[in-house]
């Protein structure tokens, strides 16, 4: 298979661990006949600084023309100071999220039983939990009219019906090749903007007569995936209460530096790791690749390269167990590997 | 001392918790020499089906004229199957919150050490943890101006320069009697709202010079209460988010059934558990009572009467130090304690 590929390595670990991440598919493609061309382009503070734009139109051009994009991470400790300035990394996410059509962000949160110990989580609790959480991507808070002064401020929280029936039957459909159970989170006894979700998602739901559809208020859903994570396959959610739970599952899943993610939409479909960009670490050979090298697992299993994405995880499952691991995850008194050793191991095991 | 109570005992469990909170201001009324008279009124579920308001001027003007209001828990299994229902328990709960002006809605997050096992997060990270969220009652996308059509919803989430004032106060004024670190959570990197709470919060950090305070993202707070609940002492937040991260760390104390709260504001104050009316215990002699108790305590506590409040609190811990414990707290083998017997343990110890 030939694919285009726009390569976008942002700020701070950016370019470290999407270096590793395209060694990967470089080595899928030699293994598997395959051709990827890559495209890089900038994006982020680095592109503020180059151009004074964090996503500024070539980077769009070269994202329009390819099948996918390979997205590392945006953010510097120059703007996480100040949330205000105008011009910042976000912007550009935001840009590029809406620009792409990128509605669905899919966030698997799947547990490592070797790294269960690292969870804040108990791992009786954990262990086993499998799901998927689906967070809308461009619409609500995020982009509905914004107005601030010195004396008065407000967001508004709006959703039109497409744009939930679009981002439901994302959910439902992962639901049929899942565990068929879907659960809907909002807080509709209070937003007129959740009753409407709701109201939509209570009609499809006769579409999908074999899915378990349930309805859960955000902050209920804020406890139950520390309760009970097992309860869950299927999450769908606006795009707030997503960043909320979201970064949540994340976490107690102990490895927030193992989460790939995927945003699809309208045009080109989008992959990343979950994780920030974490400006402290940047050029220290510190960060965790895996994420980033599961991000291009989702990419190709996307395209339907199957047997290529689980390679990959395979791959990543042995580094684990063979404890070559970078320092936030490796055992006490092992050895700490760097994200180049651990992305060559992988690569290698890929190769042989 | 004499106080006059509002007492809404609500529905679900709220009559059997309520009479065992009762009964504790009783025998420390006894024990102090105070007198405190008592006005029920009537809210939730139970009012809608005898008067068809769930917050009946009656019930308001009962709590104007109370020096306090001890709440229980409103909500049934009725409504609960339908959030989109126009008359519900809710919407009294939020007619009650802007009538009284509750603008600050105050939760301890207190750990018992005997009880750190029935936490989902793992002890070590947990044990010591004591850390208060304020949360603004009265404002943002709770109250903002709504819409619903079948095409179209929005809500909004507006806050004016006096309404995050006077919050921010609270929690600057709580930092300073306890650790002095305040942690304002916002979503300023996204929300125009949340850009005028900072804002605002940023000028009146001269006011308090004492106190440390920090930002943090919400995404983040969610994730950081999990992995470092020692790190916060005292965190104040919008409606929305406070919705959210109050139940997620009032959830991973492991003692839900023991978190009481208070909102104050502008008119009488309100004293009432974190938890909800768990109508499928009601009438059974199941539910916790001490969440209720520890309320009572807050209550009197506001009023300056700390060491009633300080006896109440310290029978509670000699009750579950004695293992007398209702059954979501009981360790494994040791007898199971109703609400009641639960209660009158409680009163007795008082007493004697
Ligand atoms: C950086 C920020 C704007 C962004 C968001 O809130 O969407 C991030 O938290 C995320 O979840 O991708
Ligand atoms: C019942 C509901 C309207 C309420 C809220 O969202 O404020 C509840 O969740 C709470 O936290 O007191």
């Amino acid at each position: 298979m030939k694919l285009k590929i726009a390569v976008l390595e942002g700020d701070g670990i950016g370019p470290e661990i999407m270096k590793q991440g395209v060694a990967v598919m470089d080595a899928i493609a030699a293994k598997f006949g395959h051709e990827f061309e890559y495209t890089p382009a900038i994006c982020g503070a680095h592109a503020i600084e180059e151009v004074g734009d964090p996503y500024p139109d070539s980077t769009h051009e070269v994202c329009m023309q390819a099948d996918a994009v390979l997205f590392a991470a945006v953010g510097s400790l120059k703007f996480d100071n100040d949330p205000t300035a105008k011009i910042r990394p976000e912007t550009g996410l935001l840009a590029m999220r809406k620009k792409l059509g990128l509605f669905a962000n899919v966030r698997p949160v799947a547990t490592f039983d070797c790294l269960l110990h690292k969870s804040p989580l108990k791992e009786e609790l954990l262990k086993g939990a499998d799901f998927v959480v689906i967070r809308e991507l461009t619409g609500g808070m995020y982009f509905g009219a914004k107005y601030q002064d010195n004396d008065q401020a407000y967001d508004t929280n709006i959703y039109t019906r497409p744009e939930v029936e679009r981002i439901l039957k994302v959910g439902f459909e992962m639901a049929m090749t899942r565990k068929k159970h879907l659960t809907v989170v909002d807080k509709a006894n209070v937003l007129a903007s959740s009753r409407l979700w709701r109201q939509i998602a209570k009609e499809m739901e006769s579409q999908y007569p074999e899915v378990t559809t349930d309805y859960m208020f955000i902050d209920n859903a804020s406890m139950r995936v520390l309760t009970e994570p097992r309860y869950f396959d299927v999450i769908v959610t606006e795009n707030t209460f997503g960043d909320i739970l979201t970064d949540e599952t994340s976490c107690i899943t102990g490895s927030m530096g193992l989460q790939p993610s995927s945003s699809l939409g309208e045009h080109t479909p989008l992959f990343e790791p979950v994780h920030g960009s974490w400006p402290q670490a940047a050029g220290q050979n510190l960060a965790n690749p895996i994420a980033q090298i599961l991000s291009a697992a989702m990419l190709l299993e996307h395209f339907g390269l199957n047997e290529e994405g689980a390679l990959i995880r395979k791959a990543v499952t042995a580094s684990l167990d063979a404890n070559v691991r970078t320092p936030e995850i490796q055992v006490e008194g092992g050895e700490k590997y760097g994200t180049t050793e651990v992305g060559e191991w992988i690569v290698n095991y890929i190769k042989n």
